[in-house]
């Protein structure tokens, strides 16, 4: 596989993006359309990023839960926009147990409807919240045009979904979250983002408002990496969701979900990756280092595995990969761990054993410059660092990029431009026809309203109306 | 809830055991029929089974991957047993996107199928050999009568897949995880089981054969708590998973499967939930531990809460909940954690601060038997051996259980008084007809095969013919 060249990224980023992931085994296509198998490889990764999500999750106090794949379809139909928003991509369970269903059950594509209905049982007064639950499984909507990890008909994610007595409490919560993902993003993955506001066009279908956290693809797109709504009271009015208040009032609940997928396996591959294959963040990397021993001889191999297999049990806290295939040369072996990306390479040979040394390779500077000798002694320590280290590059890199390819054009025919192949940090007036225009004219759209804003006030980029927002526009995945 | 009075275990199991999982919040009903909510609570214990379960699977060389909910209609046809046995419970979805289907498609009611399909695609020499999969997620089977956790229609499971090169290679493996599974029933949830073969008409709908470990649970009826399956070459000739040997002749794979699912769940409240609610099994308890503060006054308050600060941060390594719940007695709480079977309660009062001591309350000997003071100084340790002997008790008093109900009948009229009530563990001819007849005449079916059988020769408990497999008969889940 490795011996084939991979598509030129710098060519044909798209075709690149395709192969890479066929061949680092993250993922493959499955006979049924649209949907995806997730390869050892890949789900090891996704396991890491749930394992870093989850501990945050719980650190807020949220317990994880798990409802019913199938939900009724008057279900969907009591909230008027998640109805309209969802309808078409809907699978539609007819059949079961070999009989036509009396009422169709629809295949979840988010349980925002079915968590309400038992929230509404469950929830009888004050004392009963907030209510903090999330939930990891699969979804489905139907895709047309699909793209592994970025965009199939089943995907894999977790669905947060809280109810609270308050306004304040329901946005503070969907805030807090907003920031979960970001330092998720931004400290596990080295994928620097955008946090901000979807505008009212771009957000969830039966949210009061979303949030996103964006993050700029090596192409310049933008990807949105995770999405936190507040639900307002839509839901709690569409399901009944009420609480008896201190003084004995019932009142509405006021509802939030959140949700990040593994689209941002794509973002990782996207963010990081470079011509030669995937570079993993060091956080989130299935192997965070390889071990490929060299020798030509019985006699070197006896004394070089007794080597490894003591390097093996000093990195014992690591995640590590031995590569003792048989039948491959170590330029194999290499060639093959750079196009999975494993962070740090470490080969021992012969001269590595009677020197008490190792030889270093890191993944993020490929090349002589990236190349070290280290002693054997206090190895897990240097790798610690140097894991560290790759992980801050990485993330200077990428945000670097994002920087440079983020622009603040004076005029729409300037802005044009700009989007064409970067990011547009521009005034905004509000209005979503103007919005819709940009769409239509550049394919580019409101990605986020900054939470940071510079203040102040501008004209609208496209209409030269009075704007008090700045926004980031730009085509997306 | 808890001040309801549960249902009589010992007059009424079954009602017990629905209410039981209600009150305790480990599951609820769902609007969809036959599907079921699993609540935080029950959630968590099912966290905790599946990570016992995954770092075992991890040991044994295991990685976890994801495989589409749907398979084509057409997969299940290729493999006869598979279709016949899978066909009345299926779902089957008809419409996706709004438009009616060309083929429809299943919602898996486990992968095989999709597994094989796949396989075929990526085993291409000996060199890809073993392949050692396993998939965490839920599948479908269109159930008339539902009971929570037990048979429910979406129900939450591992499926391991594996692929070998050869046939003893692949017994090995279905072995290994039989094994694998009665180790953590054992020493994870304190659940004794009996490992064995399923007989040919138990089987697996594919298998060459099946493995089983099997549980007595309160009543005395038998569940089968976990299979393991070896599929000969079934599903490889059915799917054309093959491979290159090292003489460059084409052969057939060997495959595996084996599952443990939700089921377990009730398999851990049936085995040791008493009439006063759930006991859970130290070492996959939610909670371990339950903290109850107890105080008159905000002076008391203040120096109990001191101490039960202190005290939850001696436990930082323990699962921990601390129910500082305000407008609630300390007894109400007491019956509430003793419903929900945390194995060690602790209580602190204003003598327990006084004289450095706390009062500790063993879930699994309610009343003052399981009562103790204990020092504060070194608590931590004090807990870990009681979690360790409360294990030990519990799993010592299912085995007496088991052992004290599981009778060895002369006669088929003794058979019959014995499966009524018990488990019968007898001589069977290994005819499928007497088999058939024995489980229409008792409702008792062969649970398995013991793998630890005795030797020589007997004869066949139904039919008088010679025998030389004992079996284990009974009533089952």
């Amino acid at each position: 596989m490795a011996s084939d060249r991979l598509p030129s990224r710098s060519e044909n980023f798209s075709e690149w993006y395709n192969q890479l992931v066929l061949r680092a085994e993250l993922a493959d296509y499955s006979p049924v359309r649209g949907c995806m198998v997730v390869r050892p490889y890949g789900w090891t990764l996704w396991e890491n990023i749930q394992a870093a999500l989850d501990r945050r999750f719980k650190e807020t106090g949220h317990m994880n839960a798990a409802f019913p794949l199938f939900i009724p379809k008057s279900f969907l139909e009591r909230e008027k926009e998640h109805v309209e928003g969802f309808s078409p991509e809907l699978a539609v369970v007819t059949i079961g147990g070999g009989e036509e269903l009396d009422e169709p059950l629809v295949i979840r594509p988010t349980s925002e409807t079915i968590i309400g209905h038992m929230y509404a049982k469950w929830i009888k007064s004050y004392r009963d919240l907030p209510v903090l639950i999330n939930l990891w499984n699969s979804v489905v909507r139907w895709e047309m045009r699909t793209k592994l990890f970025l965009r199939t008909t089943e995907f894999f994610w977790q669905e947060g979904h809280t109810a609270h007595a308050t306004r304040e409490e329901a946005e503070a919560e969907t805030l807090q979250m907003l920031d979960v993902y970001a330092d998720f993003a931004e400290n596990e993955a080295a994928v620097p983002v955008i946090k901000g506001r979807k505008s009212q066009s771009e957000k969830f279908a039966g949210a009061q408002h979303s949030y996103s956290i964006e993050a700029m693809m090596g192409d310049t797109r933008a990807l949105q990496a995770g999405t936190s709504h507040n639900l307002g009271e839509n839901f709690a009015r569409a399901f009944d969701i009420r609480y008896l208040d201190k003084s004995n009032k019932l009142q509405y609940c006021w509802t939030t979900s959140w949700g990040l997928s593994t689209r941002f396996i794509g973002a990782i591959i996207m963010v990081h990756g470079d011509e030669k294959g995937l570079v993993m963040p060091p956080r989130l990397a299935p192997f965070q280092i390889v071990i490929v021993p060299i020798f030509r001889n019985e006699e070197e191999r006896t004394a070089v595995m007794e080597t490894v297999e003591r390097i093996k049990s000093q990195l014992k806290d690591h995640r590590v990969k031995l590569d003792d295939r048989e039948g491959v040369t170590p330029g194999f072996k290499f060639n093959d761990w750079e196009l999975r990306g494993v962070p740090i390479r470490v080969e021992v040979g012969p001269k590595d054993v009677a020197k008490g040394t190792v030889a270093i390779a890191r993944r993020d500077q490929p090349g002589r410059k990236g190349k070290q000798i280290v002693q054997q002694e206090g190895l897990s320590k240097a790798i610690d660092d140097l894991l560290d280290e790759i992980h801050h590059s990485l993330f200077d890199r990428a945000k670097d990029f994002m920087v440079a390819n983020t622009h603040q054009p004076k005029d729409y025919a300037a802005f044009k431009e700009v989007v064409a192949n970067g990011w547009a940090d521009v005034w905004w007036c509000g209005d979503a026809a103007c919005e819709a225009q940009v769409k239509e004219e550049t394919k580019a759209t409101i990605r986020n309203i900054p939470l940071d804003q510079p203040g102040g006030e501008g004209v609208c980029i496209h209409c030269g109306k009075p704007a008090t927002e700045r926004v980031i526009f730009s085509r997306a995945y």
